[in-house]
Formats: C-alpha cells, sequence, structure tokens
C-alpha cells in the first residue's frame, strides 16, 4: 500500500499494466436486468443454488405464500396478529407447535461461541414475543447442533419452560446424526422428557445428495425424503435409540410414504448382518415403531389416493405417529380441511392425525 | 538424507531426539491378532469401512457366498465353469447378463488414462473368457464413467458385439448422473440401442450418504437405496430424459418398493415447480414409466408379503419394468424358486418378471 502523498510523480513515459483490477455490476437488480427474459423470471423465483448448501424455492421471497406478507411489510411469519388472523383463528387451531425460521445456515454455524449466542437470542425472542402472548403456542428449542456442549446448554438453560415441548435439529448436519458426538443432546432432551424433532433445512458442509450436489430445487425438494431416511437410518443403526429408551424423534416436512420401504430393507439387511450391530437388540422396524414420529406436510399424493392409505396397513405404528402439519407461512402450505381430504382414512385415524397423536406426543392438556 | 559411510562417529557425550521413526506390526494378521476377541470376527466379517466410500460387507471375502470359491481357489465368480454348475445349469437359466466385478474405484479413476485401459481390459477379458465360450451369457460395458470422452469411446469400440446389451455404470458418481458432462454416454448409448444400467459400488468422491458418512455397511447395505433414489431424481430433472426418448435405464441393486413415493413426490413438486424445469414437457411419473427398469436383488421382503405385490398397483408401470436377479455369486444370493416366492403376484406378472421384461428390454431371443 502506498500512500497517494508519497507517490512519485510517474515519468511521462514510464507505463504499466495492472492485471487485478475489479469492477462490478450496481446492483443486483442490475445482473437481474441483464438477463435475458426466459432467465429473469426463474432467477426471481428460485434464486440461486449454489454449490454449498441444499436450499429452498422462493428463498428470496420468504420461501412463503404470496398472501403471507403482514399488512407493515415485515417477513412472513413475524407477525402474531398475522399468524392469529391466517392461521389460528381462521382454523381454529388449538395448539401450534413453532419451528423459528432461522437463517439456513444457523445451526451449522463454524464459530461455536456464535451459533450459541445465535440460539439463545432465537429462543429469548420466541418466548418473549410468541409464547407469552399466545398460550396457544408451544415452540421449539433451537440449538447450536454442532457444538454439543453448548446445545446441551442451551436445553437445560430453556427446558425448564414446559412451553418448548421439543429441540429443534435440521436435517443437514456435518455427520450422520447417529454419531456419538451428538449423543449428549438426545440424552439431554430425553432427561427431559423433550422429544428431538428433525426439519428440512441445515448445512452439512457436504454435498445435498447421496450422489452429489442436485442442480434445481426441485430434486432438493423433492429428494429432500432421501436425507431423512439416511439420519432415520443412522439413528437406528448407531444404538442410541437402545440407549435411551423414552427418546422420541420427530421428523418435520420429510415425507411418510417413504417410510414401510425403507422398513423393509433395513429388518431384511439387519437380519443378516446383525452380528456388525450387536448393540441393536431388536430390529429397526421395532425402534422405528417405538421412537419415531412423522408431520404431514407436504404430504406424498399419490394419483390414487388409497395408496396413501394403504402406507398405514404398510407400517401399522404409523396410526399412531403421523402428526398434522401446515408449514405456516411457506408457499406449500396445506390447510387442515384440505389435507387429505380425499384419502379413505378411517374417522379415528384421521382424528390421530389432526390431533391425538400430537396431544399425545407433547402432552398438550386439552 | 546421509550415507552410513559419511556419518561422522558421534563423540560419546553428543545425544540426540529423534521425533519421526515409524513401527509396523508385521502382517495384517498381527493386528487383528491384537483385537479383542469380540471385534476379530466383525474385523473379518466386514473389514473397514474408511471415510472414502461405501464398500460392500464380506469385501474381503469376495461379498460371496461361502460357498462361492470355485475348487481350485480363485475368486469367486471368476470360473465359468463353477458358474455353470452353481447358476446356469443348476436352473436352467436362459440368459445372464454379466456385471463384471471391477474394483470399487474402478470407474472413477482420477487417472482417466488408467481408468480407460482398465475398462478396455475388462471388456475384452468378458469376450473372450465369458461371452465367447457360452452362447447364454450376456454382458455390460464397462466404462471409465468420470471422463465422459474415453466413456463414449469404449461404447463405440465394442457395442458392435451385440452381446453386450448394456452400458454399465455404478451408483456413485463424481455428481449425479444426470449432469450434463454425463450426457455424450447417454447419446453414446442411445444411439446404439443400449440402456444404461447403474449398478451399486462406485466411488464419488463425496460422503456416502446425504447425511454424511455412514458408520456401518447395514447402514450402506439398506440405505443404499437412497442412493439410487437420488439418480433417478436427477436424470428425471435434468432432461437428459425429454432429450433422448428411446434411453433406456435400469437401476440393479437397488429396491424397488421406494419407487412409488418417490414418484408421487416429484409429481407433486413438480407440479408447483415446473417453471423451474421448462426443459421437461411432461410429469416426472411420465419418464420413470417409460424410461426406467429395475431389477429385484435384493427385492424388499415386507412382514405381509401382499404389502410388496402392492406396490405393482401404487406404480402400475412397475409391472412391464421389474426383472429378476440373482446376484450371484454374492453372499444375499437370491434363487430364482425362492423370490418373491410368498408374494401374491399374478401369473402373468410372474412370467414377466422372471423372464419376459429381460427379454424385451435386452431383445433376447428364445
Amino acid at each position: 500500500m502506498t500512500a497517494l502523498e508519497e507517490r512519485p510523480a510517474a515519468p511521462a513515459r514510464t507505463t504499466w499494466i495492472d492485471c487485478d483490477v475489479h469492477i462490478a455490476m450496481p446492483s443486483p437488480a442490475a445482473l437481474r436486468e441483464n438477463l435475458p427474459e426466459e432467465w429473469r423470471e426463474r432467477h426471481d423465483r428460485y434464486g440461486g443454488n449454489p454449490f454449498h448448501a441444499s436450499l429452498y424455492p422462493r428463498m428470496a421471497l420468504g420461501a412463503a405464500r404470496t398472501d403471507a406478507w403482514p399488512p407493515d411489510g415485515s417477513a412472513p411469519g413475524s407477525s402474531l396478529p398475522f399468524l392469529r388472523e391466517q392461521l389460528l383463528d381462521r382454523w381454529a387451531i388449538e395448539y401450534a407447535v413453532l419451528g423459528p425460521i432461522v437463517r439456513p445456515d444457523q445451526a451449522g454455524m463454524r464459530n461455536p461461541g456464535y451459533a450459541a449466542a445465535l440460539a439463545r437470542a432465537t429462543n429469548d425472542w420466541v418466548v418473549r414475543e410468541w409464547l407469552d402472548p399466545d398460550p396457544r403456542l408451544r415452540s421449539s428449542i433451537v440449538v447450536p447442533v454442532e457444538d454439543t456442549e453448548y446445545a446441551v446448554a442451551e436445553i437445560e438453560r430453556v427446558a425448564g419452560d414446559p412451553r418448548f415441548v421439543q429441540v429443534y435439529l435440521q436435517i443437514k448436519t456435518s455427520a450422520p446424526l447417529g454419531n456419538r458426538r451428538y449423543w449428549p443432546i438426545y440424552e439431554a432432551a430425553a432427561a427431559h422428557d423433550l422429544p428431538v424433532s428433525i426439519h428440512f433445512g441445515g448445512v452439512g458442509g457436504h454435498p445435498s445428495t447421496a450422489a452429489g450436489w442436485a442442480s434445481y430445487y426441485l430434486e432438493d425438494h423433492a429428494g429432500n425424503a432421501q436425507t431423512f431416511q439416511h439420519q432415520l437410518v443412522s439413528l437406528v443403526c448407531s444404538g442410541v435409540l437402545e440407549r435411551l429408551p423414552d427418546l422420541r424423534i420427530v421428523l418435520i416436512e420429510g415425507g411418510v410414504a417413504w417410510a414401510p420401504a425403507l422398513v423393509w430393507r433395513l429388518d431384511a439387511a439387519f437380519e443378516r448382518m446383525h452380528d456388525e450391530v450387536p448393540h441393536l437388540t431388536r430390529r429397526p422396524s421395532e425402534y422405528v415403531a417405538d421412537h419415531v414420529w412423522f408431520t404431514t406436510q407436504p404430504v406424498e399424493e399419490p394419483p390414487d389416493p388409497r395408496s396413501l392409505a394403504r402406507v398405514f396397513d404398510d407400517l401399522p405404528c404409523l396410526r399412531d405417529r403421523v402428526m398434522y402439519s401446515s408449514d405456516y407461512p411457506h408457499w406449500d402450505f396445506d390447510a387442515p380441511d384440505q389435507v387429505l381430504r380425499t384419502v379413505p382414512l378411517d374417522a379415528a385415524l384421521r382424528a390421530k392425525i389432526m390431533t391425538g397423536n400430537a396431544r399425545e406426543l407433547y402432552r398438550l392438556p386439552r
């Protein structure tokens, strides 16, 4: 670096070649304007999908329904009055379990102290702005999952408030969730009688699919169910469900209909290879039946709705394990009076899905 | 480096500290002997699973059935007379489609010339030692998938031999198989009326699951179906099936029962996000129905065999797409008179699975 005033005047005959000079478009909008028309709309709607995370459609638009912006223009999902109007009051929701929207990479932040501070800030804000003002709300505890000690500390810090009804992990983690490094998180959750929920999102630091980085949001959106399958396989095979008989796992926004085929494969492989995992005393299907819950949105929508009803025959434990979810305020929101409407479910099962299973899991008083 | 003879004699009072001296156990067996009893058996049976590949159980034992060693002690699957005795003659196999066992990392070898040479050597050996001596055999073309130009050249080199009935890829690749870099491989295959098969195995250079590296073979074995799902999603969303209407994809050793749920999810997501993939003119389910075949082994084995029969109702195209496979000589071999035995399939469907679908796909004369 040379101070300008110290610079000697250049003799007229001297020339230079500078091989590293940066220019920039004046704003993000300028890049958009330079795109051909056919790409502008996709640019607006789907934004970027660089080689670092599985992202979410309409992220630049809060991933939200087009009507989800509160009147004051603040972010979708940020206004309690508007949540009451659009969801809680409109459909007479008895309880709603909040999953605070955090930055996609928050839980996996590499600076452990910063990740912990972000989690504490989020949980405190949830208490102040949401749980205190509305008795219908329950929330999930955001934790810095990649630093087990800080994650456990955050659970211990807030678990005394019974309105926190589960620990909140995201599906993308730096190691599979069965890894022993994460076990103290499950132990802390089980000790406080809290389920551990796993939701779409997060950043793991490795490709978004087992085949590599996906090219389209469509792939991550539809293919996301496979990451849930991998995490479930990891949790089952690790032995943590054997070690913690009371641990409850909730898979949120990961689908349901894949579960029977996965459990069949796992059981068949286990039958031949159980000597590799002597820490498992039961078949994989038994751990799934006893420990794993699922939420509906986005539930699979087969062309013949009877196919979805049959999933409950193929894996009977699902009758007690599937719970309605709306994914409000996101763009693929499922209304409670629309979801599963055409699926031929018996009335008892429908009641379990819409209220009973969640009431029992989260110990929600009538 | 100091030549010993040039070294001055050290004065008696001089001492040194050497901070990098290596020792080694005298043989791999010595490591085994130093393991406690409880780990020795697993060490023998499952070998290592380091952070670089999804491997396969019993790899140190050829991943083979215990009776699969030819009398001369050579490797399982290396003797044609023994293959005739144990498989072709014993069960009156009309045709067998060979998938040459290659080193797990062969297709993904980083030295492109070496990978191409290994593929050529394998295909030439297949012609000489297997296809020429036995008219019941057909084979797959091994290609160096990560160098598209060399892979296409190898297809062009051998595709004139009609006994090569498909191109042979492995499920682990450095990018998802829909990536445009691989398209010339599909174009070459389609131009020669050859299906492209994708089999368990390979090395992609990234974690074995979308959740990270699995801890147990059991996870890779049962969870492998998820990688097949990711690859299928990639192929469908990429548009290569739109571009090549005659391209046929065969998923080998990846399971079947997951297909309906995956297709339902893809179609539902596509309905909302098709503007992101305007290169697709049809729903994902239509590409799957027209382009994708599946082999049976290891087929899912639900506790109620009717569940497996229902998979064919849930995704009717599967009636024309599922083909019997034994996986000989591997340890989880399925005999043709045992597989699907308890599953209530109509006779026409059973005949399609056991012979008809393969005869049609591979154009096998009666």
